[in-house]
């Protein structure tokens, strides 16, 4: 089954936004067992936007579009599906209503800037009727389409809760069955993987894709069959052997996080963590803490950014810094040591480094980052040099030492 | 001057990467003067491709290819394209040469896995011969059509550095003027803004585009014209006047991030920050670390995650904790004290919060936090509630706590 997702808004043919949801309601559907022949964005012009809605009808079986909703006068979706479908727009009452509860926060009366809102294309059923968030669903010559709006978080929910479902009892037993499955790894180029996996001879069994996404790399496996029981059972053999070729190379897979996988081992070993970092200024911190239920091995940390907070919160005597600079094997030695004495976490560690774009020199190039590993049993230091800007350093280097953590407990 | 962008990837319609780079494109292209007429997404299947490219140069101007130009094997574009427009591959001999210096890691023969790299259509000439990145120029029907890596840095740096100089020698003159400016909004909803400008009554003067980019509101002004001193002229008057009306609800504007504000703000006043936080574990000081130049204003902060953590580093006392919670009035203020009288920063703030899904209480549910100011001159603490998903109200607090900084440094 074929659908096609048009995106509507100039902010994203301008390039100011970023599509977001297009690739998130792809995810969606292809995990539910739909193809997307194409996505398209263009710009809030009725024109285009009939034109592309017409010719996608013309050769899938769905269609989403998302954007263009809104109250503002640059939402220009519905007038133009209107025309383009030859379906005049007409008042649903029930969000009339709704809309009438709302009061303009400075007049007091009700908000007839919203009304816009409630004029559907002939035909059109709202997709959640009770909530405040535009959408809805209109079958046209047989095939269903449904509009969305751009807010991601808004267009998320609908799709998920609304669009899915439907989808899902409209083409009941015409998908195929699909497994997918992505690995994620770090530390290796795309092509490099291609030729541990070329290796297995794996055939025409899968289909294989290599995905840079910085910092790492994606490998993607989709398996495809009429019948879910054979398709589980290849699609079982072939990751086993995937995994076996790739080892530890492979760090997570799916939704996964070097940040989360971390988190599952901390949990298991009943060990907490806590960090020190100066280049990366919070980031690894951050990182951690974006997981759910990260309290429970998460202790905190220290972003020592200027060296009096190296000293003040550390412990690092001001001789160090002076003798060797803050971006050393000895200041990074003694950050985690501090780090772990203080915090008393199991395992600790520190980062000092030149995120760039100042501040390298001949013998310390931007990049040269220095990184720390405390445990009970000692401490080690690790030498790196990156390249790249400053957010790549920054993102390399927290990757890295999120990396290292995982590694040592892996090991131990 | 219109052009489309094509980027091919199953990774792409399979949603399981998002195109960042067409979004990239479409931004400088906008800025050079260009429009883009549609943007597409589309799979590594040939036919698709051909048919996609041979559409848009029946349309369009000029074309952007991106993706599937890799080693890989499901690296497709290039054999499309050959077939699409009738233009057999032959060996770029300059290319072939680089290739066969890269020598293989495992067997140290020359890498001939990538010398399918060396292939290109009839008549394309490659973009920038002495580097590694793949990519080239066509010229079809009189038309130029640019094949980019869908690896983002490559495909961004041969867009700034190749594409878009050879773009504007191709069009000299036949470009309108175009002055565009985003304002970034903290804390109003899209539809409040559109009611506030409605009231300036601007007319056609401008293209106004109003953009909820979670958590901020952007609002975008393009004015467009023949004579460029006029049309910038004009814009200057209309900025002027979206100015005055918004005040300090404009927080900043295009490139700009509310730290990088923030951060010219702090050096302007040459006063030192630092920060003490919980709930967003550590994403207020990576926001304020992503600014190039922040050391000369931040001095650090601590991520108190753990109870033990706000005792030891930010010296609250355990009895505070234990009488009103971590997440309380009287345990922000504590920690602001601490990180304030300790790091000796001019100004400090702290985050105590829950960011959920678990932790909350009927008293204090999820969303509810706390954020103190330290200054010299004393302490104040507020209060607030946000919604949304954890990664929602940790964006929403960081960007909060950032704000409050902003507004009180710009009334002292």
């Amino acid at each position: 089954m074929l659908g096609e997702i048009i995106a509507i808004g100039n902010e994203l043919t301008s390039g100011r936004i970023n599509n977001t949801t297009s690739g998130f309601a792809a995810h969606h559907l292809f995990e539910a067992g739909f193809d997307i022949y194409a996505m398209h964005t263009i710009g809030d012009t009725p024109a285009l936007i009939g034109e592309a809605l017409k010719r996608a009808l013309n050769r899938v079986d769905f269609v989403l579009v998302t954007g263009g909703l809104g109250p503002t006068d640059d939402d220009l979706t519905t007038q133009a599906v209107s025309e383009a479908l030859n379906r005049p727009t007409m008042p649903n009452l029930e969000i009339l209503s709704l809309i009438r509860q709302h009061l303009d926060a400075h007049t007091g009366q009700p908000a007839s800037s919203l009304d816009k809102l409630a004029w559907l294309p002939e035909g059109a059923e709202t997709l959640n009727p009770g909530s405040k968030m535009a959408g809805f669903q209109l079958i046209h010559g047989g095939k269903p389409i449904f509009f969305l709006p751009g807010v991601p978080h808004q267009m998320k929910t609908l799709l998920v809760e609304q669009v899915l479902p439907r989808l899902a009892t409209w083409y009941q037993g015409k998908q195929l069955t699909s497994v997918q499955r992505v690995y994620k790894i770090f530390g290796k180029t795309e092509n490099e993987i291609n030729e541990l996996i070329d290796q297995l001879k794996l055939g025409d069994c899968a289909t294989i894709g290599y995905y840079p996404v910085f910092p790492d790399v994606h490998l993607s496996m989709i398996l495809r069959g009429n019948n879910s029981s054979t398709t589980e059972s290849r699609a079982a053999e072939t990751f086993h052997r995937i995994e076996e070729k790739l080892g530890t190379l492979i760090y997570g897979r799916d939704q996964e996080s070097m940040a989360s996988v971390l988190g599952t081992i901390l949990t298991k070993q009943k060990k907490t963590f806590s960090v020190a970092e100066s280049c990366t200024g919070g980031l690894v911190s951050s990182l951690i803490t974006a997981v759910a239920g990260s309290s429970s091995y998460y202790l905190g940390g220290v972003t020592s950014y200027a060296n009096s907070m190296k000293h003040t919160y550390l412990g690092v005597e001001n001789s160090l810094l002076e003798q060797f600079g803050a971006v050393s094997h000895e200041v990074a030695e003694a950050m985690v040591r501090g780090m772990q004495e203080k915090s008393g976490a199991d395992i600790s560690i520190s980062i000092t480094g030149i995120a760039g774009p100042d501040g390298g020199t001949t013998e310390k190039p931007v990049g040269t980052v220095f990184i720390g590993l405390a445990q009970k049993s000692g401490i080690e230091v690790s030498h790196h040099l990156f390249s790249g800007t400053r957010y790549e350093i920054q993102q390399l280097t927290a990757q890295t030492a999120l990396n290292i953590v995982r590694k040592q407990l892996l090991t131990t």
